[in-house]
């Protein structure tokens, strides 16, 4: 299957000190941490201008002309950082507390018909989900929910355009599927929607488990929105994720969740909202946090560049997978998808041990400080590595499943 | 005026050792701070608290089964205090971001018919209006705009019951009014809305500039919404408010932004939505936050009760207000609004100086690290006195104001 990013072949001889970058977090001096899908460990640097900026706020006084200041440009300069980092058109990225929240702003800003549909893959996230089930109640729309994952299906691209109706409005995809880490054709996916009837069905891409762990360029994969977070793979703190919003969406959009920070000044009402992404902002008010974000990126940019850690983060799965494929020869352990081609697009391994819930594993490992987690759709643990992960990190998390496995006598 | 809470009488010697709590801000070292009612100052108990709540994080893994208990314990004992501090019953209250995001739970909860009509004092918050704009804009309502400062008008209680109808759904109103600092007649203006034909319109209470200042009795005020942030009066970390809703009201309000942490579990989607005021919570995934506010509220708890906290901010008012009246004496220096009386139900006092711009006042002032802000409407300087506040600091504050009168030849 094709992927929707593209890591670039290596250049000069560039290798990523590991040992040095990881002595930044905490949480990888005490545990072998394989959750970075669901919240990236802070690095002292992250925390440490977090607090630096609690520090200033107390110094100049949390509310005053100096502090509005500082609140106005931590929070341009964050903007324009993160549109760099995913390759987005100035002004195309609004902020919220978290993924679910970005996604609410696009269900929430369409001006839907009642009978309208959307399309939303078996595959998102359950907040998402709701998020969705939530509106389609509200507005009376109806809703298609599609098998995306090789688990169950060849095609992913054959099996939305089955359920595309002249009616749908809106299509809803991973870049990278949270349960098994297969990437998808989004590009594909796209050309699909605009190839419909009309202007055709809008495309949002949930893009949590790829945003910091692969090249995303948004200008190329050009998505109607993507929404993304700071707390996964960019090991920012939790609460500051964020919205991307195409150019001439920007417009269509209409914002729903308002308040003071989407206001040019005070009493200005509707008409006095500020162009662009910044008028859809719901999120968040504990300003320390962009600092945070913001230190958290630049640590990884000190240590390579985004296709080098990508590179990086690929080689280390492939020796998880090789890894655990040594020990299955003797014991039922079964990869999710069971197919190693699709299972190398991103840093994302999951599997299940015949005979055995995730849950046991999952509390296993934890009471020896490896952390991974279990999913529930397709019931099955998942190691998520990053490019900080090391080779003895997962020397360790492959013992331990071999000594949980004789443990239970599998 | 009646106003809306009550200061117990003084009971036995209490008096607050206020150069021993503010030794706890930083800000108040170094500034005369009078902006309480835009952002409180933080604690080094609070900002402990949050870089604790970082480091017990990174301790443990920021995703793993001790961290999600923990984090699931620190929302439900931060929702707990909150419920004491404002004595609302169990599982009222929801967590948003800021007073706006929480009002917009109430704004896009209501399942409006087109012709529905909003009245909103012309008092609220440009955000708070601003939100109600957007929503009656995009579901065809009816919005009535209704002067309820004695800056204007006699009685709020007889304007609101003006422009009542029989579509009226829902009625805005400040418990104390943010630009000038005038308790509204909550209790009255409940029962003026249960008054009306069938069930009577609802109630929503701005609360931002009551809690933390005054004593708040939800059961007793019985509201059927009511706003509020911990990150003003309560001197919490910017980006943790809430909004209460009444126990008959959680089942009649639809959730609206839906996420993950509204689930009872992944995949249960909208019937396993958790009972009770935790389904509509919206923020905040910065956990350290809810550790921090509380932190914030438990210093406050050390310093005095609530009660004895009101009486010494009242105090400091009326000694401000009677260090202002012997300036004005020769200068045009306005109360907003001019009317003493009225004007001793809060800590705020703002007022207006004949011939200068609040603006110019407002830079001159934090030029001398003193720190108030200007209101756009009606146009005056607002100076906020907290517990916290000393006589030093409020004559320090009249002392400049001359300054700025002698250098401005006023």
């Amino acid at each position: 299957m094709q992927t929707s990013f593209t890591v670039p072949a290596p250049g000069r001889e560039q290798s990523i000190d590991c040992s040095r970058a990881r002595r930044a977090y905490p949480t990888l001096e005490r545990s072998a941490y394989f959750n970075y899908g669901a919240a990236g460990p802070l690095s002292v640097n992250a925390l440490d201008a977090i607090c630096r900026a609690y520090g200033f706020l107390a110094n100049c006084g949390p509310f005053s002309i100096e502090a509005n200041l500082w609140v106005e440009e931590e929070v341009a300069v964050t903007r324009s950082l993160l549109e760099a980092e995913l390759d987005a058109p100035a002004g195309t990225i609004a902020f919220a507390d978290s993924i679910c929240a970005a996604c609410n702003i696009v269900l929430w800003g369409i001006e839907w018909l009642a009978g309208d549909h959307i399309v939303i893959s078996a595959s998102e996230n359950a907040g998402v989900a709701a998020a969705v089930q939530t509106v389609a109640e509200r507005f009376s729309l109806k809703v298609s929910q599609v098998a995306v994952s090789r688990c169950t299906i060849e095609d992913p691209i054959s099996q939305i355009a089955r359920v595309l109706r002249p009616e749908t409005r809106l299509v809803i995809l991973s870049h990278i599927l949270q349960p098994t880490g297969e990437a998808m054709p989004i590009a594909q996916i796209r050309q699909l929607c605009r190839s419909q009837q009309g202007s055709g069905p809008m495309l949002l891409v949930d893009g949590a488990q790829a945003a910091g762990a692969v090249p995303v360029s948004l200008q190329s994969l050009d998505p109607d929105f993507y929404a993304f977070t700071g707390s996964k793979w960019l090991c920012g703190p939790g609460g500051l994720a964020g919205l991307h919003i195409r150019s001439d969406r920007l417009e269509l959009l209409r914002p729903s969740s308002v308040g003071w920070r989407n206001l040019l000044a005070e009493r200005t009402g509707m008409a006095g909202l500020y162009a662009g992404a910044r008028r859809f902002d719901i999120g968040v008010s504990a300003y320390p946090l962009y600092t945070g974000l913001r230190a958290a990126i630049e640590l990884h940019a000190r240590a390579a560049d985004i296709g080098e850690r990508t590179r990086r983060m690929l080689e280390m799965t492939r020796y998880f997978r090789r890894g655990l494929l040594t020990l299955s020869r003797q014991i039922p352990i079964r990869f999710i998808p069971d197919d190693t081609e699709c299972g190398t697009a991103s840093g994302i391994v999951s599997f299940a041990i015949g005979g055995c819930r995730p849950a046991e594993l999952v509390q296993f490992l934890e009471a020896r400080q490896i952390l991974i987690r279990e999913i529930d759709d397709p019931q099955c643990a998942r190691v998520c590595i990053h490019y900080l992960t090391t080779a003895e990190e997962i020397d360790h998390l492959v013992e331990a499943i071999d000594a949980f496995l004789v443990r239970r006598r599998i």
